[in-house]
């Protein structure tokens, strides 16, 4: 059985939704299409408002009522009976989302068992055979199959397959 | 620079030495050496204890404040300065254990980045050039070094490398 990693944020989940609503609350402001094409979120934001939007991913509860992708939790029921699946995903720069992110899975993903999570500061050290992530970054170690899942920030990024939604998943995948 | 991933519990924390200690003080017996030898430490305890035991591993905060083998702290810190250091600590399974190992590890270790915590379920998926670990099971498909660190429970296992103690270490890798 072929191993395989998915990444949480932004593939999972639509963190950056989130991230986008609390700030049109706090500042009135909503970003276009275009403003953060092919770049972070954060390099959109203005600089003086930078600590108080690094504060909504330290704020306990930020990850734990994220909304799943459309498809994703069905297409991992069926990826989770025919590979041996672990969530990966980049946790600990935001300490309370260790709790929040395992507690989502195991709500929002009951078939996953605590052996499959994996929340980390680097995937430098992460093999498996396949991995899914919306991150370039997390490709550079990484010897086997990469699938970049298309988000805002990774626009132009041609060096890897890519998908740009859970259907598009299980059609390579299942 | 080689990556070296490094377990926690009974490599760098003496987390069998508290639990001994809680299930003392609760029924006021002690383990031999030799009644723990070659087996895990819960499967000395008797039925009837082992809901109380697997309960002391998810009591928030028993990660916490756990003492660190002797050495530990100033070997980690020299590893630090010649290798790419990973901590990699099977977590999910006492899912309180998150957010108390890297808290411990934050306050213990301050050389120690937060990019540099893995808490897991399986170590399945780790790959680095070197591996320190109790849990001969963590080495299965495990492709670099391996050495295991002893341990009441690994005692008799033969297949490994061996260190006993943090000198040790220092003395193979420094």
């Amino acid at each position: 059985m072929q191993t395989i990693a998915i990444d949480m944020d932004e593939v999972i989940t639509d963190t950056a939704a989130k991230l986008k609503a609390w700030y049109f609350r706090d500042h009135g402001r909503k970003f276009s299409e275009e403003e953060i094409r092919g770049i972070d979120l954060k390099k959109a934001i203005p600089a003086e408002h930078l600590e108080v939007f690094q504060g909504y991913l330290n704020s306990p509860g930020f990850f734990r009522d994220l909304e799943a992708m459309p498809g994703a939790v069905e297409v991992l029921n069926q990826i989770n009976q025919c590979y041996e699946l672990y969530l990966v995903s980049a946790a600990t720069e935001f300490p309370p989302s260790l709790k929040d992110k395992f507690d989502w899975v195991m709500e929002r993903l009951p078939f996953i068992s605590w052996r499959q999570v994996c929340l980390c500061g680097s995937k430098r050290i992460i093999q498996t055979d396949i991995m899914i992530d919306d991150r370039p970054r997390n490709f550079t170690y990484f010897n086997g199959r990469k699938i970049l899942y298309s988000a805002h920030h990774n626009v132009g990024e041609e060096r890897y397959e890519r998908v740009d939604n859970w259907q598009q998943i299980a059609e390579k995948l299942l």
